[in-house]
């Protein structure tokens, strides 16, 4: 069994449902009426639709933004399409989708490491943050951020910081997709000095992009601990009248767990925004740390996405989120880096590689989180966890055209037995080769090309400079 | 005192001993009879010596396969070189030590994972083992793993498997340093039938490499669980006599600490292996995952190396090694990458970036091994786990020139604040760029220069096909 099912997928044998034959008997003339803009032909397809299919030597029609169809190589070979790239030999796959970022932070990687969390938020990032965190800092800290994610094959993320417009507008030029909320707090922020001027920044900001079709604006109180229950509620009310995602930070830390314990007579971080009637069903919480069996039940009741970030959790000491149990519980859990600041990099490759190698440790048994479940986790689980499973995460026809063009010849991915395996314990972001993302092609042969490469690393170089300088002052 | 530390190591502004005003003064005029064989100028030298000294805009003269002395490019501009390399902009470190691995096993890379380690080994690895590995396989698979681990910027690995007088002359060839052993153990490998057998080659294998200036020919017992205590007991004989390394495989699994209690009255592993008089002041222990404080003590006591391999421990569900503990004993604790059909790289920056997460996990202290006592397992910790920290491990002025050249502008690690930071948690192995071994240089500007990796690839292709044909027999 495990042995047939090593060579099916190693080899891509068995013949794949080929949608082309349906598409060209509805526009009559195959040859004259597909109207591709873009084509890719040849590869392995790893499609992680429901039934996981594997497309050998296939090929995938792109028109308007979307997937018009997927199916073999052969029976599109002479296809035209306004643009064909030539993906023999390499293995695609959905875009990755990183559902949980504080992506302008990028500025301050690894400014301070291997504190604790106390320590490192009050003597580095929050005296970094108040001395420089403006709207041009957040711009160059995004693009630095979009750089490094488009060249690792990251295609959609989820970000909560401060000037979220402009990381909107910095997201949607490089032409990336982003589920975007600004912080908003029950403390003085850069751009908002109260919570309610954060919830209206956050209601224009929403009505302003509520329609683009690569951003999605979000509410995004920032944690039952920094938020009281009455602004919780009004994130709440804010997210169900313009129907926009809700973002939080729930049950990261066991300090977290011992604040609300001690605030909300004995309750857990879950249990506590439950029973106020924070979750709606457009709800994402980040972490998820510190959660028992009847934390996740109530999770799964309010079908809640969860953003695992298994690198920053390790490194910041939070502890091991309780994975294998969401996943048999049907949880709609992703992967997600955090913030550069703690992690230090926006690198899924090694989150899906850590989560697969970390739930077996915390499990105590080496089958838990296989290689397609860790992989499923930063594709379609990753658009579950953000509710966007119908428009991402798997390729699809009818399905935004997200898509990643990988490399497996590099010596650390040779030989391939499983396309699986190489995915999630050898390839890393070096090997991603070319990226689409809504129907554009944003990298093509390891070339950026809606970001500027070097015009981003100057800045950052610049930012490095005032950071420190005024970090010493 | 904190915030002092970082901006000295990141801006490396303390000014470090400079060797080469002595070296002229014993050599008369300095601009004539140096006689520098490879000379590298410019970039942020970390020695890792003692003081951990960092230098910026360093320079290294290297002769006769030595550093000749380490300073300031200011001081070396100009001086006559048969060989010079710009490293300008670069970071430059000590090779990175691998302290275990199987190194022909990437030809196995990634058949079969998410197992139970029985179902692993009885299923996969010991069927596709019994119908493949030859001396020609491991000679193949030798290749491929040496390409890999130098693209990553490791200089020295320390191996365990069969036909290891194959994999040595691979090795030498390749320029890469080696302590290697052929494993012995109780039943009949590929290449021996006996553990007398194994013993007898292993002698010969030692009377021919212990001069060799890049191979260190070593006693390898494959484990307590695998080999009887006589046998054990005869190894170490062997180790004695001619002075070689004793590597073994200690207190890995759960199992293993079941199996030597059940067979020797209740004893763990380490207890039962010291008790019967098998460690020297040579030993490498691999894993040592199952290790309580009196273990350590007893390592500690007999002075041996510890080769810890995070990812592996991780992936097969061992558990993670008592780190922090052995560290604070003084024990000499190196990073492995184990072999490349469990883990599924010999990528050892990943080691190091696991190691550092790992512990603060599992600690529950997030300043628990810090950036650079995690980076000091992968070279000068790994030359102590290895016996071998007066030849290697650290760049000092007579040690071996085992040299590394890393780039650090990738977006990734953009801006560096902290170049040890960088090093550990943000650092990739596509990052290294040119690596010196033995003072020659085996990789300038990411291409080999003695392995052939076209050849290697095709070598795996054809070796991946005949793999799986002789499972599916």
């Amino acid at each position: 069994m495990q042995k047939s099912k090593l060579f099916i997928t190693s080899l891509a044998l068995f013949a794949v449902i080929v949608s082309f034959g349906q598409l060209s008997a509805q526009t009559g003339s195959r040859r004259k009426h597909l109207d591709i803009d873009l084509l890719i032909l040849g590869g392995t397809v790893v499609t992680m639709d429901q039934d996981r299919n594997i497309i050998g030597d296939g090929a995938i029609a792109i028109k308007d933004g979307k997937i018009l169809g997927i199916g073999k190589a052969a029976d599109m070979r002479g296809q035209p399409a306004k643009r064909t790239i030539n993906a023999a030999g390499k293995v695609i796959i959905p875009g990755l989708i990183n559902t949980h970022t504080h992506i302008p932070m990028t500025l301050f990687r690894g400014i301070a490491d291997d504190l604790d969390l106390q320590d490192w938020l009050t003597r580095f990032i929050f005296p970094a943050e108040a001395k420089n965190v403006n709207e041009v800092f957040v711009r160059a800290g995004t693009r630095l951020g979009l750089a490094e994610m488009v060249r690792g094959g990251t295609t959609t993320y989820c970000d909560m910081y401060y000037f979220e417009d402009a990381i909107a507008d910095e997201t949607k030029k490089a032409g990336v997709r982003g589920v975007l909320g600004e912080t908003v707090i029950d403390f003085p922020v850069p751009d908002n000095k109260t919570f309610s001027a954060g919830l209206e920044y956050t209601e224009r900001f929403i009505r302003k992009w509520q329609n683009d079709p690569l951003i999605v604006p979000a509410v995004a109180p920032h944690s039952p601990y920094t938020v009281s229950q009455e602004h919780l509620l009004e994130a709440r009310g804010l997210s169900d009248r313009t129907k926009a995602p809700l973002i939080i930070h729930l049950a990261e830390a066991k300090t977290e767990t011992e604040f609300i314990a001690q605030k909300y007579a004995g309750q857990r971080p879950v249990e506590f925004v439950e029973k106020i009637g924070f979750f709606n069903n457009r709800t994402i919480a980040a972490h998820v740390v510190h959660a028992n069996d009847a934390d996740l039940d109530l999770l799964k009741k309010h079908d809640v996405g969860v953003a695992h970030c298994p690198q920053s959790n390790m490194k910041l000491a939070a502890g091991a989120a309780p994975v294998p149990a969401m996943l048999e519980k049907g949880l709609r859990v992703g992967l997600g880096t955090d913030g550069a600041a703690s992690n230090n990099d926006l690198d899924l490759w090694e989150e899906i590689d850590t989560a697969a190698k970390l739930h077996k440790l915390i499990t105590g048994d080496p089958k838990v989180l296989s290689a397609p479940e860790a992989f499923a986790m930063a594709t379609i689980g990753g658009a579950r966890a953000l509710h966007m499973e119908k428009e991402i995460g798997s390729i699809e026809s009818g399905k935004r055209a997200d898509i990643v063009i990988v490399d497996m010849d590099s010596l650390h991915q040779t030989p391939m037995y499983n396309v699986y395996s190489h995915l999630v314990y050898t390839t890393k972001a070096a090997d991603v080769r070319t990226v689409v993302i809504n129907g554009r092609i944003i990298m093509l042969n390891r070339r950026l090309l809606t970001l500027d490469e070097n015009g981003i690393k100057r800045d950052a170089s610049a930012y490095r400079t005032k950071i420190i300088q005024s970090l010493s002052k």
